[in-house]
């Protein structure tokens, strides 16, 4: 019979496929929404697997029970989460593997709870050739629901913080080559390396959404986090809320001392890792939210149209390749 | 620095360590208890490594998949679940990986959950050397909460079904070649490759407990699943609720055609995911019970005295001995 591998599928098809085997469909925001008689509860899982997403010479096990704990959270977050419960934990390692590293392991799981609310409820623990560990985090659902298919033509895209961080401390922790005329400075390596390694999440954004908000109707607003980078987080609103977006390149907020080139344009765009919120709103309440908070920034708009981005004022052609980020 | 490898740790002891970790120290019950305003969840995890659990030779996708939620599902319904919600994945594949094994498995899932409830809420898709499937389950308590540490002194222990049934069902699949004076029938053979490969679990067991109740004032009763063994979920009992289990090896439930010697009973006792339920009550309670539903018997009593078990009327000395199953 004929096979149909994997590897010649690709990951969108794959997910696509897997899709088809859930009733709700809720593949297209990575969390699940679990509705009760009396709270709403959002659930996410996320799989890190050595020598795809992690290996022991860029990151220590401190650090990536940080990141398993910060990339499912970052989810929650997208997602309009109030609060974390807890997470549910399945560790897979090699008998070979040292007690130190898992002890390391869960000591950054709990440390990055501590930070953004819940404890470990449980798990399970196995041998395995390779480390696995695949987290499920569950939080509750606030008041409004941040999705990636509501955004709407004429809303304001806007984006916490600055992109590219991570991608930039991972070049380093692997001790990428850099051009010779590219100048790095320290505090853009330090903020990088803590990015990739330790990233900072925005647990208090859906209150600061909730404040700048004009009206007490609205209860969805379209939002998804930069884990794919931040073009991937576009397109993926655009694509899911059925609209295209218009960006303005000088308006995309970088780090005072990021490089300029294509190149890092790219790491830029695709880095991915940063756990930003990529999100839209109507004027006036986007208006309100810059005003209250000076780390958000306004990067475009949403119009009518097929599901795609146009840069504006940009001279890098290579950015309006649709290309995405991909572990697969 | 000496290094402490997880092999030479062991199983019991890493489950230990790692439960250093949770505030709530829940590992004791496979389970992890969400208490909420208004609902109580219960959230159990489970990974399935290939070639530590399964391997392509002996089960098939299909019930592969049967099998995880099963094995999630049985730690639900030994806690006293009342429904189950649905489920996350976090599955890990080789790029090589035909399609249709991954179709299969989801296929598997979707059954099982047809049968026992719930769906498919989510997950995550990566690749890895290895196949790695961890399925997180999510249900509602009911009424009464079943738990390892609940059993007391002089309550009536019982079983439901028989085991060792999947211990068997795997030794045919794995070709094993049994002694030429041993007699298997058909029938023996095709319930234990049955149980094997898709085991059947009791969803109506608490509904029926629960109907068997004298009194409304039992909220919590001693119980554990049999996944892995019936010796070793007495045992957990008896730990957990610190008394000492006196059973009478006459009374235990085999298969008709289950074949004698001390080989079948370490098969029996020591066999592992059967999923059956163990539990105690006391006698009143248990006669009703054992009135009701004639699948269900008494195996022997709990009495004060030193966490262990005790064999009445067994000829075979090998049985005493501290024996647990471990797939680590």
């Amino acid at each position: 019979m004929h096979k149909e591998l994997l590897e010649d599928i690709g990951e969108k098809e794959l997910i696509n496929r897997i899709a088809a085997f859930m009733p709700e469909k809720q593949v297209s925001d990575d969390c699940a929404f679990v509705k009760t008689k009396n709270k709403n509860f959002l659930i996410n899982t996320d799989s890190l697997v050595e020598n795809v997403h992690f290996n022991d010479d860029t990151i220590s096990a401190l650090d990536i029970g940080w990141k398993a704990v910060a990339s499912n959270v970052s989810d929650l977050i997208s997602s309009g989460c109030s609060k974390i419960i807890g997470v549910n934990i399945s560790l897979v390692v090699p008998p070979k593997t040292d007690w130190i590293w898992i002890k390391d392991l869960y000591t950054g799981i709990n440390g990055a709870l501590e930070r953004f609310g819940g404890f470990i409820l449980g798990g399970d623990c196995s041998v395995g050739s390779e480390k696995v560990i695949a987290l499920t985090v569950i939080g509750t659902q606030g008041k409004i629901k941040l999705r990636r298919n509501s955004c709407k033509p004429k809303e304001i895209i806007l984006t916490t913080g600055i992109h590219g961080l991570s991608k930039l401390g991972l070049m380093i922790k692997s001790k990428n080559v850099f051009d010779s005329n590219i100048y790095l400075s320290q505090a853009l390596i330090n903020r990088s390396i803590q990015q990739f390694c330790k990233p900072k999440l925005k647990p208090k954004f859906l209150k600061k959404v909730i404040e700048a908000c004009p009206t007490k109707k609205i209860k969805t607003i379209g939002c998804t986090d930069s884990s794919d980078g931040l073009y991937q987080a576009i397109l993926d609103l655009s694509v899911e809320s059925k609209c295209k977006a218009i960006i303005d390149y000088t308006k995309i907020p970088k780090h005072k001392n990021w490089p300029q080139g294509n190149e890092w344009d790219e790491y830029y765009f695709f880095g991915g890792e940063d756990y930003e919120l990529v999100f839209s709103l109507p004027r006036k309440w986007a208006n309100n939210l810059l005003f209250a908070d000076n780390t958000i920034s306004e990067i475009g708009y949403f119009i009518k149209g097929e599901p795609s981005i146009e840069f504006k004022n940009c001279n890098n052609e290579k950015l309006l390749k649709n290309k995405s980020f991909s572990h697969f």
